[in-house]
């Protein structure tokens, strides 16, 4: 085993990046215009003002800056948990007996335990120095719920947290945890909201959905005064934000004298994704280098593999703008998949254009094989990983086994994003034989396709 | 905010330490020897192989080693994991407006939750060296039982766990995590074993307590045919192994050109503090320099402060050889305290000794003061600590107001074992106000002193 590759590499303080990244800068085509769902006009950036609070309408709106400089305040926070290791998976490659070098970028060592505080910290600081009053938000996993707990916390701003009822029911701890940081938290669909009260409506039994629990944080955050909504992905400006996991990666791996020859990311809204894949796939849209980037996504979930390319509301609600992207439709329920995180009808706008137009790949893998692989890396590499991240592992030790078979030896990146200590109900399901696989019939997803909003 | 000190450092692999620190090396006065209970007469090193491989029952009994190299397996193994950071707690220090400045030895960050992978990984790999073909243990809180089952997954020795009847319920998760990584788990006390049966006979609605999961986890190993026996603390071999986290940490210190004039951990068997104070109680010993020790225990399990320095069994099953240390007696049975880790009726005999001889102090807190702490800790550092160590943040912040009212700026250190990701029940009884303090009476305490063994 050479030595010279350390297990675990941390940047020093100094080393950590002191900006984010935006993608699009460098993106010759520009993922299509949000559209205002009346008008189908192209949304401008005041438009979002009731929604946003305005540095993250003006993130979401900007095609041009190519470097963000991340806040003070935001790098004092980042402070109290990154940088996060860039890890050498020297024993899964053992076990594996592969010839890949793998490495993962490990975004679980903090209390939310997943990459989503990267975000949450960015969006909690700029609604405090506008001066709103509080929050709403949604959670799917509770990850984003938790991190975003924890931010604002920190910058003492009041936040309600709507959770997809499903796994309210599957994580009570999660909201222990959410409530600990003083959050207040409401299973969705609730009766709190009209938007909850319909879908209760068409749908008594419900386990939930990401999109109906963003239409219900919406609906709070523009009924209240001082109130602003913010979202743990999907939006261009959580991208940005999150663009620190794949600056830290690409530098460690430079230190290193490595360069990924295949990236792999799990993917729901896309918000590790896009920041796994940053810089990787700046070099690849400036002619630097060509790695191959894959998403992973669950079968239950197949907003890639199986969407469609088009407009869609980016909630169950339809009171958003209107976004094009890989969409299952608003209101496409999936099966109740543990892997909470992942299970949103739509894609990242920017993830979208990027599979569209063949700069990345997707799969999708069933439930059950997914936890083969979670329960396989916690019992080598001894993380026990969430659900979600589950998806990147066994996409990765996939590719690893082809190279065995091929006798290849590539590197291999991939996002570890979270740990599944509030997952035990799923790793119980598996461990008994009682989880099933559920995947959707394509006449299930048709009828979906024939609701996606008309778009000229 | 001084910026020369960074908030977290993590040591290189290169700087971690390749050797264990034997604190008794450097003891003038040695703890007392173990006693056979039937003789009375000292243990010899072979009457410990029945229950303890036999490596490990050398290093209980070596007074004279003071480094011992760590296996190549178990480097590779801490590198999966290890080094944990040394954290500057600058969020903590504005929060309490002090000019102490406040430092953290974090063990949060393995799947365990908590240090006590330390030793977990070292044992089990002893027991494998020898080929042994299984091993038993107890849990209380349930990270020592987490973190034996990912060692002996790794090294595929299968595992029987005992955990605490209390904290089996009140750690459904726990379990799965457990079983996730191979292993048997039982709540204890049970009907597998004769002490488990006899003890339900007594008290049939224990809650249970370490002693009684030990003595039930010892005559499980002692009855199965190379089976041997693991415990998490006490133990000076668990002490042996813990060193790495205060070796880490000195050497951290002397990075930044740092010493601490306290140094504070929580106290259960003694196995984080007795390796988070090694080097420093070494400086102590040999006249280098003089911090002060703090060690923090529960009000309901006052074993420093309110036990009796005398020989008793390290189990209530009374198998065990006799240990000189602070005791409540081995029929202690504290009160449903949610610091599971915490509830043991002994105390590390190194530690004892140390304590005895005036070399450390004690306090004991109610769980509701630290269960504050903890909730302001993790608001304003963003972890969310265990119940165990959140003893120590108690008795860090303390020090530190009492700093703030002297305007004098000392140096703490404290260790921050683990994370209190399955402890939510607690936090949700803390947060609700239902949670109680209860405090043993003397009279209590009394009686149980009667029942110490009498040795001459």
């Amino acid at each position: 085993m050479s030595k010279k590759i350390p297990h675990r590499l941390y940047l020093t303080e100094e080393q950590m990046p002191k900006q984010w990244y935006n993608l699009r800068a460098d993106m010759k085509d520009q993922p299509d215009p949000m559209l205002n769902p009346s008008t189908h006009l192209p949304v401008k950036v005041e438009d979002l003002y009731p929604v946003f609070c305005e540095e993250l309408a003006k993130q979401e709106m900007d095609e041009v800056t190519r470097y963000v400089d991340i806040p003070e305040e935001v790098q004092e926070f980042y402070h109290l948990y990154r940088p996060s290791p860039l890890v050498r998976a020297y024993n899964l490659e053992k076990a594996l007996d592969t010839p890949a070098k793998i490495y993962y970028k490990y975004e679980g060592n903090n209390t939310s335990g997943s990459h989503k505080l990267n975000s949450a910290v960015a969006q909690a600081y700029y609604a405090k120095k506008q001066g709103l009053t509080s929050l709403t938000t949604e959670t799917g996993a509770g990850q984003w719920g938790t991190a975003l707990a924890e931010a604002c916390a920190y910058f003492k701003l009041p936040l309600t947290v709507y959770m997809v009822k499903c796994s309210y029911e599957q994580k009570p701890f999660r909201k222990s945890v959410i409530q600990t940081f003083g959050a207040d938290i409401i299973p969705s669909p609730s009766t709190t909201t009209n938007a909850g009260r319909k879908i209760l409506e068409y749908n008594p039994n419900t386990g939930g959905s990401l999109g109906c629990a963003i239409s219900e944080a919406i609906e709070k955050s523009v009924t209240t005064e001082g109130c602003r909504y913010v979202l743990g992905s999907v939006l261009n400006q959580v991208l940005l934000h999150q663009s620190i996991i794949g600056l830290e990666a690409k530098q460690a791996m430079e230190i290193l004298d490595e360069y990924p020859d295949v990236i792999i990311g799990c993917a729901g809204g896309g918000s590790n994704l896009g920041g796994l894949i940053a810089p990787f796939m700046q070099d690849k849209l400036l002619g630097i280098a060509n790695p191959r980037i894959v998403a992973v996504e669950p079968a239950s979930c197949p907003t890639f593999t199986r969407g469609r390319y088009a407009y869609d509301f980016c909630d169950t609600g339809k009171v958003t703008p209107l976004a094009r992207m890989y969409t299952l439709g608003s209101d496409f329920m999936p099966s109740p998949d543990h892997a909470g995180g992942l299970r949103y009808h739509g894609m990242s706008p920017i993830l979208s254009k990027l599979y569209h137009d063949g700069l990345m790949e997707a799969i999708a893998i069933e439930q059950t094989k997914v936890f083969e692989a979670a329960v396989f890396f916690a019992k080598n590499e001894t993380i026990l990983p969430a659900p979600e991240s589950a998806h990147a592992i066994r996409g990765a030790i996939d590719e690893a086994i082809k190279c065995r078979e091929a006798g290849e030896s590539k590197t291999i990146l991939f996002g570890l994003t979270g740990t599944g200590y509030f997952d035990m109900t799923a790793y119980s399901a598996y461990l008994d034989g009682t989880m099933k696989d559920t995947v959707p019939s394509d006449e299930d997803l048709l009828e979906g396709f024939k609701r996606l909003p008309v778009v000229d």
